[in-house]
């Protein structure tokens, strides 16, 4: 991804190096490299942002500073500002859900977008706010609402991402070779169902059906692969086996 | 929300304090309280966790702190692991939106859940892995995937928050008035226009009607109130009244 095609994260009057290093790790986990700062301090770049950055510190070295939020949105056709406050102005709200799936809209017409993210104490000043298209607010507990910057930069850079139907996960983990057959499975059902028969475990006539039923039902559940099918012919057989030889040594 | 209704947060040997303070406080902005640490540091009560709790620390002095994994999961019916590695084991994998819903199904059925993280440098064990009923993985950019643990965990609770249908906010910034009602705006359109046809700006029969409807239609997509509806009506009625004084002092 280039930063034409990602949204630009504008950070307006950063106080805390961390915090900046910190935000910039949230966007690069999740693609995001356009970083833009508007009259940060001026020793910003240093140890503790590097640090915080964790490995992220492409995305600092390649943050554009700005004078003014004006000159950070210059280039932009489409501008969020992220607030938890009211700010009295008539504007749209968007979560950060919606506001990643405009993100994608506008982006995908070949237009740049951006949101921005005030400063830690008092967040962005009306000035800043007016000169936006849309207020975005995280949903948040309303008796505790308290996200930290770097905190507000990972929601709405994680919405981003997750916006992309590209991200989705298998629904198990690989690395494993997947469900067996069913063949394999019935195939251990039926040595499960006969040592169990044998040792008396399945007597009673009238409840055997259901047992069994109930017993293939938990292995079912599973989704057991091969290999694993392969085990529980082992542990079956092994107790058996045990079981086998005990009643020798009691013989 | 008490703490039965939510999924419990386990940090299995956590390291730094500062990271369970930032835990904290991401967890009480999703309404989570449950907080459960495995093995931590003796001191890790500390002024940094505190500090970085920045008003959680109701969730930091509530935490149960166990010795065992096994210990700190006891209780609970569903565990999730979140663990960004492959461990070549079988087991389904969510992401954390998916898990959120997963949750929100468990909890309605009176059932008790919760998500483990790892260790800072390692992440869980693989033995911790194991007695998990589902892996929870976050969709990151595949060329920088490093959350750090208080990000990972306001991922899953924030997921976790946003799963409840009543965390949806207003289309519009409240505080405000709202849109005017039609008969406001039409008049307004009146009083403009009869002003452009006065001062020539309609002139040409021909494209008068096009230019009415796209001057509207911007107005329009303003979603005006009756305030700021007023105040165009005193903008345009300043701007005649200057040019009428022009006028006069030219005459």
């Amino acid at each position: 991804m280039t930063t034409t095609t990602t949204p630009a994260v504008i950070l307006v009057r950063p106080q805390l190096s961390e915090n900046i290093g910190t935000a910039a790790r949230a966007m690069l986990n999740c693609g995001l490299t356009d970083m833009r700062l508007v009259a940060p301090r001026e020793t910003w770049l240093n140890d503790k942002a590097i640090a915080s950055a964790s490995g992220a510190d492409r995305v600092l070295l390649a943050a554009q500073v700005f004078d003014t939020t004006a000159d950070a949105v210059a280039d932009l056709h489409r501008v969020w500002c992220s607030t938890g406050r009211d700010r009295y102005m008539v504007k749209p709200v968007d979560t950060p859900r919606e506001a990643a799936a405009h993100m994608r809209a506008v982006i995908a017409e070949g237009q740049r977008c951006g949101v921005m993210f005030g400063p830690e104490r008092t967040g962005l000043e009306n000035d800043d706010v007016a000169i936006a298209d849309t207020v975005l607010t995280v949903p948040l507990n309303p008796d505790y609402c308290s996200l930290n910057l770097a905190q507000a930069v990972l929601v709405v850079a994680y919405e981003w991402y997750q916006c992309d139907a590209a991200t989705s996960l298998p629904a198990m983990t690989k690395g494993a070779e997947g469900p067996a057959t069913k063949e394999k499975l019935l195939t251990f059902f039926g040595h499960l169902e006969r040592e169990l028969d044998e040792c008396g475990f399945l007597r009673i006539p009238d409840k055997r059906p259901t047992m069994v039923r109930n017993i293939r039902n938990m292995f079912q559940r599973a989704q057991l692969t091969g290999q694993e099918i392969q085990t529980l012919h082992g542990i079956v057989h092994e107790l058996v086996t045990y079981r086998h030889k005990k009643g020798e040594d009691k013989a």
